[in-house]
């Protein structure tokens, strides 16, 4: 018995609409919720809402209402619900996602559902631009990356993943934020008052190759395994380098003079970043191994400590303002093995499952959000900035992979032949990291909308264009030929999304 | 290689201090994080923490650190984790958990961990005393006990169920009620300010048998069946009746006059909580049974739609003030057996094993917090009414069920013996819903913090004497003889207690 899509995604719709209304604006954070009871006082306050009141106020209520109190647990568990079931309504109608990804259509479901909420006049939560995003949402789905690792090809590979990672990102923040410095020059565009360190921080944000994006595309390592090691792993070693280039160029923005020990003190930042994140991961993987050997009698709690040890690890490097992604990700790396070996075989199906669970649901959301903020965000447009932005993250991305390749490949026992080269290049997909870094760059910068407005077109572009390029590489790898029609299809994506982004700015 | 308890004990306490010490006051809430970054911006604010400020200012800082945007994961991690090191410890060296069961060991680790927390004016976290407690920390608990309870007998005791919670409850109520109004005629006690109405509302608080601690006691379903079905069953559809008794004492307790149509209302009320409960309960049960049918493609995601909908019953059921607990109870109830069926053996593992793991550790950090705000909470003594509380308490539970025992056991096919009625009188724990509940009191109440201190009584006395009293149930149901032996150290046990709260209201 199958639920058409169309009806079910019709009616997440409804709900959305209608769970956009009924729980008013919701600005930056809720307010918080006082001591309360389970039990409702009879004697309401007079702006307690209630369902059916009673003629006589002195008589005791039979029913009665209180929303503020549950508010925040009852709003999460309404969106997680209905991104699951966005995840079942996709699957049901399967064709769907054979022509068109799981990303695409969430971003699409969130672009309608934010339209919706923009024009009743409803602010959606304040999930991507804020610590909601970088505290909740990112660690489940690097814990997944980094769970899920195959070890051994991703160790025979370290010395490319971090060549491409450092090199690469280097190499593509300091091209693409040049580029868009010297295109600023030019006076047609009306852009000349973006100065070249801020043309750097963004291009910083935009360089940064994105795991949840790139999930979407090599969901499956035995398309490559060797490609897929090297893209994961750039994009999770990448953050190393993204950290203390942002930090740099945001720092450098607003000193007027830059000192050489600058330049040195970032370059021993780097290490800092990088090594400490590595360090904490190892530590803390190492403790929840060694833990481990004690939960013998405690098995039911046993999942809990992989956890707990994993977000510890990415807490305390956020604390330290290191790397948090590397922290998580070696750490799961170092205790995958001995937890595995020491929990019973029930803990162990759980933890599998459960981190799959959570960085799935992370995901959904993820896009899902992507796209209601496309709509709900103020925009700022600029046809040259953007179409370049765009055009130098693709030419950099390739031009990178081309020549970093060469210099690569006599090193590598397996060398990347111009397929591997061609799907790394079109691997290099931007998402969620970069739109939360735009969020965050400080108010001083006059730009700041315009950086926002470009990065969702960079992250758009990537995610219906790339992955569906990223099917096709696929097919490529896989020598199919169904490359020509889907990309009819994703011209027509683009299009639409460029007309919404069109209407919403005017 | 096994690392001594009383070792483990004592790291757990030094971290404790630690983190108490380190982590600053925390009120009722903690701040707000504001919209931050993933990389702190080098140029800090004065007042932001910097682990080792570079000597010139003006140069990019190597080191930073960002406490406040991570703190509240931070520390909720911090006391997960070291909550489930105590149970780690607890079981490490086995013969304590012989002597001592594990609630009394937690409470006793949260007394010594308040008393060090007291002696540094650190506030503890406000977990008891306000919403996390309803809204996080419960329904795990109440989940774990209705997905695992065996429906058949259930519904063969469900008459003796409701005859229990029902009926007994409201017995011990207003006998316990009535009770303490006579002792608050007596000038000597010097308590004459309590009136009847408040008398009623605080037994109704205390007379309500609590789930969490009933756990603890009959932990195993093998003991005596019929037993732990009822006892279980009692406290988890006495909350019903508690809600009604509670909110119709408090309205009673703010109004001069009590109406004939009040009385009818609050009988009404009885109904729509219950019903209302089990409704939604019902509801949200085959939506998820329902649901579970299209799943078989997003395998991946099957458990958190069992944990959404049991969790949108619970908070359902408070946005309208009805049963919360009946209702995820219900949803438990009704969704498990088609979810086993639609769900793969994955999902199912995984489901069980979560919802085992969240409740054990929310019973961990409910008996830990319990200890902690022992110490840290105002309180007021007053012998004469506390004995007396304690007193009613353990009298009326025991004639309640003499008397209930003999009206229902002809309706029973399995009639009640007198072990089966002394396991039933001492089964019946008072626990955290309690003590949640006492701070829910409004202010307007006078001897608020005298309530506040006879609940904590009733709770430690019940934890401490009668859960070994129920390990001495089920000696006595086994015939065993150890009885003596462990009562004499659970005297000691309750006198260390008493002495710690009189050195604290002193």
């Amino acid at each position: 018995m199958e639920v058409s899509a169309a009806r079910r995604a019709g009616l997440v719709l409804i709900v959305f609409a209608c769970s956009g209304l009924l729980h008013g604006s919701r600005g930056e954070n809720s307010p918080q919720p006082t001591g309360g009871v389970t039990l409702l006082p009879p004697v309401v306050a007079d702006d307690g809402p209630q369902a059916f009141p009673d003629a006589e106020k002195a008589n005791m209520p039979v029913f009665t209402m209180d929303y503020p109190r549950i508010q925040i647990p009852f709003e999460i568990t309404m969106w997680v619900l209905l991104a699951s079931f966005a995840k079942i309504g996709f699957h049901v109608y399967n064709k769907i996602t054979v022509w068109v990804p799981e990303s695409c259509l969430l971003i699409t479901i969130g672009l309608m559902v934010g339209a919706i909420m923009h024009s009743v006049h409803e602010e959606p939560p304040a999930v991507l631009s804020s610590n909601v995003f970088f505290l909740y949402m990112l660690p489940p789905i690097v814990l997944d990356s980094g769970y899920f690792m195959p070890t051994r090809p991703f160790f025979e590979n370290i010395g490319t993943v971090l060549w491409f990672a450092v090199v690469g990102t280097l190499w593509n923040s300091i091209g693409i934020g040049m580029s868009l410095f010297a295109i600023c020059q030019i006076e047609a565009f009306g852009v000349q008052d973006i100065n070249l360190q801020e043309n750097l921080l963004f291009a910083t944000i935009i360089s940064a190759v994105d795991p949840v994006a790139v999930l979407s595309v090599f969901e499956d390592v035995s398309v490559n395994e060797q490609l897929y090691i090297v893209v994961f792993g750039e994009c999770l070693f990448n953050d190393a380098v993204t950290v203390v280039l942002y930090n740099m160029f945001n720092f450098v923005a607003e000193m007027p003079v830059v000192e050489p020990v600058d330049v040195f003190l970032g370059v021993a930042r780097f290490f800092v970043v990088g090594l400490g994140g590595m360090g904490f991961g190892v530590l803390f993987g190492f403790t929840a191994a060694f833990t481990t050997r004690f939960t013998s009698r405690v098995r039911e709690i046993e999942p809990l400590f992989i956890f707990m040890y994993s977000y510890l690890a990415y807490l305390v490097a956020e604390l330290f303002a290191i790397s948090s992604i590397m922290a998580i990700v070696t750490c799961a790396l170092t205790m995958k093995y001995y937890v595995e070996e020491n929990v019973s075989q029930r803990s162990c199906t759980t933890i599998r499952h459960v981190v799959k669970m959570l960085g799935s649901i992370s995901e959904t959301l993820i896009f899902f959000f992507l796209g209601v903020v496309t709509i709900t965000t103020e925009h700022e447009w600029n046809w040259g900035y953007i179409v370049f932005t765009l055009l130098f993250a693709l030419v950099w991305r390739g031009l990178g992979v081309l020549v970093l390749t060469q210099i690569i490949n006599p090193f590598r026992t397996i060398p990347f032949n111009m397929k591997d080269q061609f799907g790394l290049a079109y691997g290099g997909l931007r998402g969620a990291i970069s739109f939360a870094l735009v969020f965050t760059l400080p108010d001083t910068i006059v730009r700041k909308q315009l950086f926002v407005t470009a990065t969702i077109c960079v992250i758009l572009f990537t995610v219906f264009i790339q992955v569906r390029g990223g099917d096709s590489t696929r097919d490529v790898l896989r020598c199919s030929f169904i490359f020509s029609t889907k990309a009819g299809l994703d011209v027509c994506f683009v299009c639409f999304v460029c007309f919404v982004c069109f209407v919403c700015v005017s």
